[in-house]
């Protein structure tokens, strides 16, 4: 009945397409594409894939799903970017997670052929991209939501440690 | 410079928990949380990740990143449960992906040890699980949205055809 991590087989993925941004350096990724407002980059789907982006284009937001290809070691209890209080990973957006995937909900501008054009952008240039989906108002938004230890950093804090250094280097 | 599909490396994951539901066929799955109001399930972290829940439970609702284990065939074009009309897989939520990564937004009632509590859930029983992120309001929601093909779908339509059979079966 019951299974356990042993029994449970790896998840190989493959990349759907690379990420492209004016991000070279992971100092200056803002943490966030609520941070990223005007960060504009762009996303080329490889060629057999390309099929499945028919009717994206009427998205205004959507999900992108990638591969923190910089990560490196695996921490469980991290100190968040936008406090100084070690906090689980899971309670945070940290690279440092046992499976190194991140989402990024970023503005789809436009499609022309299998690149797709996209603002907010807080990902790191060369990130393989493994899936997007659709922003859908509803079923994607909440109310009522608690946001735990969030809730204590105020909305300038957020901003200034969200951006990091991006404003400095570009 | 440019990268191609075959430079990427692929992306190995390994499970670090499993999700128990009362969905035990794929036929009864509702097609995402917000037509799985009500239903109740929960998620076993295995022990060696527990340390990274620590802060979570502040947190009224989570994502859960999870293998959709039971996708059969990629489709890039397929029909979705809401609507009759071909669309591309990136445009929907169909599990039919080239990557079988499932997204799913769900309540987080509380936390013992190393079990959650979730409610709301659209997920199949014997799920493995891949990470867990937290919900976060100002990070996470949009206004101004364009939902492409989904606007055409009424809510009375999407509340029947999301729910699927799970009224029938339980």
């Amino acid at each position: 009945m019951e299974k356990h991590a042993e029994s449970l087989k790896d998840v190989v993925l493959r990349p759907i397409g690379i990420i492209r941004s004016p991000l070279k350096k992971k100092e200056e990724v803002p943490i966030q594409p609520v941070y990223a407002q005007g960060i504009k980059g762009s996303v080329e789907i490889f060629d057999e894939y390309t099929d499945g982006l028919r009717d994206l284009e009427g998205f205004s937001h959507i999900y992108l799903f990638y591969h923190f290809h910089e990560a490196r070691d695996v921490r469980l209890v991290v100190k968040p970017f936008l406090d100084d209080v070690p906090r689980g990973v899971f309670a945070t957006r940290a690279p440092c997670r046992p499976n190194p995937i991140g989402l990024s909900l970023v503005r789809l501008n436009r499609i022309e052929g299998n690149i797709l054009f996209i603002e907010d952008v807080d990902i790191l240039n060369g990130t393989p991209l493994l899936d997007i989906k659709p922003y859908i108002s509803r079923f994607d938004s909440r109310e009522n939501v608690r946001s735990g230890w969030q809730e204590n950093v105020d909305e300038e804090t957020a901003k200034l440690r969200g951006r990091r250094n991006f404003h400095e280097t570009i």
